[in-house]
């Protein structure tokens, strides 16, 4: 009936109040192709979103894959999306590229990676509910004392994404060779250690839940964790897009969710080894950005991972927007 | 020459001034067997020191055991200090059995085990550098909360000394069966995990020096540590007394000292845990005594063990009178 009457008003030349109809029933109904599609065409054609309307006929045929009329619409919208996709990184990779040429001796480049540094810190633990402001975060990291009133494990939740970080920056990015399921361990060893030295570095042995995931059971994460790894090392991986790879490789972790606790930590983690690999510089995804981060992945989780990937690519866009502008 | 004016002022009934001349001599030349004689002679006679004239000849002895005349004093002297030493462990163990008479539900005991339980984390951690006061200690393990200005290693200090502490009361008190070198391995984890979680738990792999003591190099710890616990298990050190042999297993430990950092901290857990055992209260080595501890090492090392066990049992009976004295 809202469907109808959305029709309706489309027909009427009403687009505004259609659309906000159409926003409501998918809302309401979100695994309806008769909506999703209908939403579609509404933002493809009022609102110019191609991407949002591809992701409405990929979700409908996820649920109807023999669907004619989505099938129909996404032949269009498909190649589109693909396209601005592929605008958007090679956007990016240029401004890597204008950025790799900035020499390492300059000192506005030096400040600003160890400005980055601690942002990356301060934001990557603010995530997960620490609450320490950026000058605290750097105070505990250049004086090693303690914040009056705070919590101790707020401060060893910064003391080991320090850890972990020096031991990517010195040990991992200089390394040659495959990644192991050993590397990942190490990470996660140093980010909790402080924290939990008896759970750092070691696979959860229960069940856990991440709001609306269940991630599988703890007998098969050390089959899946080598899968991952296979997949890291594999050449098809590798021939994809940096920030393809790189958000691919954090979701799946979180997918799994190795461990009892800093997993999300250690994602973020792996993903920028992997983009530092390429030459981007660490990425930060800003605590203020938390909604979004976990909305993408829910959405991956319902079929969908190029919302994610653009949330990283535009992530990554940011971080070296910054970076150009204090050099 | 000072030998023989101490000699002959002695002679002249000036024993005070020949007292002083002798230590001074002693610790000029502390391997003198004829000075340790002397000096030995000196205090039985007008000291009425008879246990720390035995230590001088036994250490006469240790370098010329033939010498007669030391041979000839010891066996006068030893049937002496046995006796004594035998005197105070049953006066400690009277005080033990008194306490074991109160019911566990005092609620003035309860008080009592609550108040040492953080005396004892003072001053295991104060003993080794920590700053924190009596009453930081607490409120850092009631509220998790840190001191302002203090290291968060000093914080992480304290938590894995109660981590250690709570790991020994719940798990290893109640267990029964032989002591394996995973669980001196299980303690050093904890008490060492929040510090430095990549050493936690683990041998060390370098040399270490203490003081004057040389430990045995790395690749002999894992065979030391074995008979280390071979003996812990053996009924001939069962039979021993409690406080001899937690004392032993002490000084045993810190001999080898088989890890980085953390030795002295592990040890003295591990002595608590094998007095608690036996009945004791968990013993405190405070603070301030950290001298006489490390004399009484030394001297372990010279040959003589004697004095670290008295030291020891000095230090049970007066936590076991504090105790009393409390309930
Ligand atoms: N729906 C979801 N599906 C899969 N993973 C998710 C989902 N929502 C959140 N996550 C991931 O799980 C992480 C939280 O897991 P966990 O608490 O183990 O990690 P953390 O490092 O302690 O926390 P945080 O990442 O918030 O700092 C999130 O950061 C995110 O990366
Ligand atoms: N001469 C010695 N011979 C053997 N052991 C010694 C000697 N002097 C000190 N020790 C032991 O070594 C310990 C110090 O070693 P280490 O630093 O590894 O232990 P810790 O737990 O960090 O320090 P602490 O015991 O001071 O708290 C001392 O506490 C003591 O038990
Ligand atoms: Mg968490
Ligand atoms: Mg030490």
């Amino acid at each position: 009936n809202t469907l109808k009457a959305a029709v309706d008003l489309e027909r009427r030349g009403k687009p505004l109040r259609a659309g906000r109809l159409l926003e409501h029933a998918f809302s309401l109904a979100p695994r309806l192709p008769m909506i999703l599609i209908q939403y579609g065409e509404h933002l493809e054609k009022h609102q110019n979103n191609i991407i949002k309307a591809d992701a409405m006929y990929l979700r409908a045929l996820e649920i109807s894959p023999a669907n004619s009329r989505a099938l129909q619409n996404r032949r269009r919208t498909r190649p589109l999306v693909e396209e601005l996709d592929t605008l958007m990184l090679s956007r990016i990779n240029g401004k890597r590229d204008e950025l790799s040429k900035i020499p390492g001796s300059s000192s506005a480049l030096r400040r600003i990676k160890k400005e980055a540094y601690y942002q990356y810190v301060y934001h990557t633990a603010g995530i997960e509910g620490n609450t320490m402001t950026l000058s605290q975060t750097r105070m505990i990291l250049e004086t090693r004392l303690s914040v009056g009133g705070k919590s101790v494990m707020e401060h060893n939740e910064i003391l080991g994404l320090d850890s972990a970080l020096k031991f990517i920056n010195t040990t991992l990015v200089n390394r040659v060779g495959r990644i192991t399921v050993q590397d990942i361990l190490e990470i996660h060893r140093r980010v909790l250690g402080h924290v939990d030295p008896l759970e750092a570095g070691h696979f959860r042995t229960t069940q856990v839940f991440v709001s609306d995931h269940v991630p599988p059971p703890p007998t098969k994460l050390q089959v899946l964790m080598n899968n991952f790894v296979a997949w890291l090392n594999s050449p098809h991986a590798q021939r994809l897009h940096p920030i393809k790879y790189s958000a691919l490789a954090h979701y799946k972790l979180v997918y799994i969710h190795p461990f009892s606790d800093g997993n999300g930590r250690t994602a973020r983690l792996l993903m920028n080894f992997l983009l530092m690999q390429a030459g981007y510089p660490p990425v930060i995804i800003r605590k203020q950005d938390r909604m979004m981060y976990y909305n993408c992945l829910n959405e991956a989780n319902e079929g969908d991972t190029r919302p994610f990937f653009r949330f990283i690519a535009h992530c990554t866009e940011k971080t070296v927007d910054v970076y150009l502008w204090a050099t």
